[in-house]
């Protein structure tokens, strides 16, 4: 084998701009087609991996071929989460500038573990996580100008854990970080918080049965009685209360925690406060909605996903602390490799202190991209759209003789069961889904299995909702009249 | 402000094409001209920041507004990393296809936590991963088609931490993971081993003051009779010795630990062993290298970074576990809504139990383009040439008499000390990286400061290592001449 010219195997700029033009236009035609696709794959397990050759390659091959084999093997493979007519879960939006964003980044390639290593890299993610505070109406004291500040994480999995273990070191007084936990520490949280706090605790060396599901309310929020109770009981046992999660937005049905009434208790008993508003803290935004946040000036962290409802893909965690200083101190270690005189002025911020991983990217190019492009006139525009067809839909249900809505629709989601039963919903649900045009997913409330229809992607318009709703009715139909 | 259009404020399909070329030309210039840059930023504290509005913008702008921003005020704030005269720390290489691979992901935007979210996110994910067990030759076991299995993590602190709470749920039969941690948990590493290992250890409930840094020997390589020494030592504490990280390639000198005098140890005492190749790995590829990873057929855990030297952007790291039921049974937790046949049929794999955040993005699609891109050959040769550059300054080193080489030349690392004494090594190395024609780092290597230089950026060339090499001369010269 020869080499084919002096710079070796390396894309040529020539090829570059050929071969970027053309993926260019062939993600401008997928998001135009995106629709047509069946949303969930209809793969088998194994299928794609069986149409791939054993060995990797010896010879390296045209960009076009390597295309042509991901429109024959992977594709059908994917799962098409920008479909508008993707409704499960919550939503992982994207959009333009977000994946100019990425782009970006990708081709500078460049790390921001510390201020040194690429400085706008972290002044950028400092100043837009800034301007982001005053969007949404946080307290200022998460701002970087203040005493917390805001940092992109990759998911609120990763924000949850850094709550937990910067509030693990405070309990301790930064003696877990040298020594090991000892079991005795306490979480809070309800029996509808996100699982990802189980994980933190279990990671953390809390533990699982460390972590109290708080019982909720008809709305399926925490009840603060049940709460102030419960830490009473710890107390009494010898145990140490240390940590409570408040969510904005339940993964299961966007139940709204009682922020005020469980910031005070955790005041009155030293508890850090984490608030996860992951999907609905998109939607403060608007005014109609800013009372989302009632409570979070009295957080100790805070976090949202630009991910999910803000048209910035994946991933893209925006995670607050009121205190930095805590949570660098949880996090930190230093290397001599990694010593430099900036970081040691005390001047700047170097992130890899304020996350699990060392290395970085530049995330905040994206979001920066995403806010310049639309402006947050845009931003709100989107996102009442989505609460709009969101109420549509829901009066659908309301109106509906043969499904009820079995939570409160809130913002962008509707749970909702069809009045024949748990089963029937489950086979409801897998027909629809098997269909290939919706993708909805579920959820049990109150003992009745759920269907979720939550709005969030950037192409989902009225009439994707309302062939939604025909599809559920008469599919419902069919199977009602099979049996 | 009224709507634009059905769209709303959405960029339409052809301003996603006009700005996407514009953005591909303006990277192939950048991938051209990178090495004009200063390699290091020259900016301050702060510099980025005051050059910022302080408030989002409430309406749109147009993306060449945006672009020009950039250019403006972001672009001075960054280190170019991809610059060919970056020589400093660990490369962070890129390459077309890898760009295109997350130019691909950003604008599908599926996720991947499981594998009904996206089959395809998961199979090229696993299938790829098994192609370089074979290509790096690691053993079978590590192949998902084997009890094992590979997973990308953002980066090796994350391997390293999956590593330890797996080793940790092993140790404590699972106890751990519901009850919390003991502190009695003692792991092992050297002197010279990543700081990840800290970290992991203090977020996993470990304790930093539990990780064993045991001495090394005249290369810098792990003492097997010290590390013996010290499990006897703790165990006649009381302690339990659980983990064990060695290193192929150590962060400072590239240093090699005797992974199989380890394993053994390892095995009779019934410990963890991982094994970091962080940047060392890809060069396994090379059967003249290959030698590298004699013992990791013994570890239970091992991982490198195609996004360090293997022209695949960061972030990717590649996770290898020989039993996976262990890493997902650690990291498990199945809340209601994420339920679904797939899952419950065994048949498949969801990786969010093998990571800490839940979700994740496609980024197989990136190594899996560089791969058919470069071909095995490519990639080989690439890493060949590296190796060989590094070799020729190496002996430029030894042909001077100002400069000694301070650690064995491995690979494609030379670490080397000027003999007027550390503060001038000081001197120079500021004088060098603030000249923004190199970007170096140090380390300190038996009391000496050294300077590091390592290749791996991919338009590094013979001309820019010798530029490098006739500066640091230079301005040695210089400082003296000064003095």
């Amino acid at each position: 084998m020869t080499v084919k010219d002096r710079s070796g195997f390396h894309m040529s700029p020539e090829e570059f701009r050929r071969d970027g033009y053309a993926l260019i236009d062939w993600l401008a035609d997928y998001a135009g087609d995106v629709g047509k696709y069946p949303v969930l794959s209809q793969v088998e397990p194994g299928d794609i991996r069986a149409m791939l050759p054993d060995k990797a390659p010896q010879v390296g091959e045209p960009f076009t071929d390597v295309m042509a084999d991901f429109e024959r093997y992977i594709l059908p493979g994917i799962t098409h989460w920008q479909s508008p007519n993707f409704f499960a879960y919550f939503p992982a939006n994207n959009s333009g500038p977000s994946i100019f964003g990425e782009l970006l980044s990708a081709g500078l390639g460049v790390q921001g573990m510390l201020w040194l290593t690429s400085p706008a890299c972290t002044e950028l993610e400092s100043h837009v996580l800034d301007w982001i505070v005053d969007m949404l109406g946080l307290p200022q004291k998460f701002k970087c100008t203040s005493n917390g500040g805001g940092v992109i994480q990759d998911s609120a999995s990763s924000a949850t854990l850094c709550a937990v273990l910067a509030a693990r070191e405070r309990a301790t007084r930064f003696n877990a970080k040298e020594f090991g936990s000892d079991g005795r520490l306490i979480a809070y949280c309800s029996s509808e918080t996100h699982s990802s706090l189980d994980k933190a605790c279990a990671i953390a060396g809390i533990g699982i049965k460390n972590v109290r599901k708080i019982a909720t309310d008809d709305f399926m929020a925490m009840s603060p009685k049940a709460f102030a109770e419960q830490i009473e009981t710890d107390r009494n046992n010898g145990l140490i209360p240390f940590f409570a999660c408040a969510t904005i937005g339940t993964t299961s049905t966007l139940a709204l925690d009682p922020v005020p009434e469980i910031a005070a208790i955790c005041e009155e008993q030293r508890l850090w406060l984490h608030v996860d508003a992951a999907m609905a803290g998109t939607a403060a935004m608007c005014e109609e909605h800013r009372a989302l946040h009632r409570g979070v000036e009295y957080a100790d962290s805070y976090c949202f996903n630009p991910h999910k409802w803000m048209f910035t893909n994946f991933d893209c965690d925006c995670f607050y602390v009121a205190d930095r200083q805590e949570l660098i101190e949880t996090l930190t270690i230093l290397p001599e490799y990694l010593r430099n005189a900036a970081s040691e002025s005390g001047e700047v911020i170097d992130y890899r202190d304020w996350q699990v991983p060392l290395g970085r990217r530049f995330r905040a190019l994206k979001l920066w991209f995403v806010i310049r492009h639309y402006g947050v006139e845009g931003l709100k525009h989107h996102i009442r759209e989505h609460v709009r067809l969101a109420g549509e839909f829901a009066r659908w249900i309301e109106d509906s003789e043969e499904f009820v809505i079995t939570a409160p629709p809130r913002l962008n989601l509707v749970c909702f069961h069809h009045l024949q039963g748990n089963e029937f919903n489950e086979i409801l649900l897998d027909r629809l889904n098997k269909s290939g045009r919706v993708f909805l997913s579920h959820t049990t409330i109150g003992g009745r299995v759920s269907l979720r229809l939550c709005i969030g992607q950037a192409g989902t318009t009225e009439s994707h909702v309302a062939s939604a709703w025909r599809l559920i009715e008469g599919t419902a139909r069919q199977i009602s009249d099979q049996k």
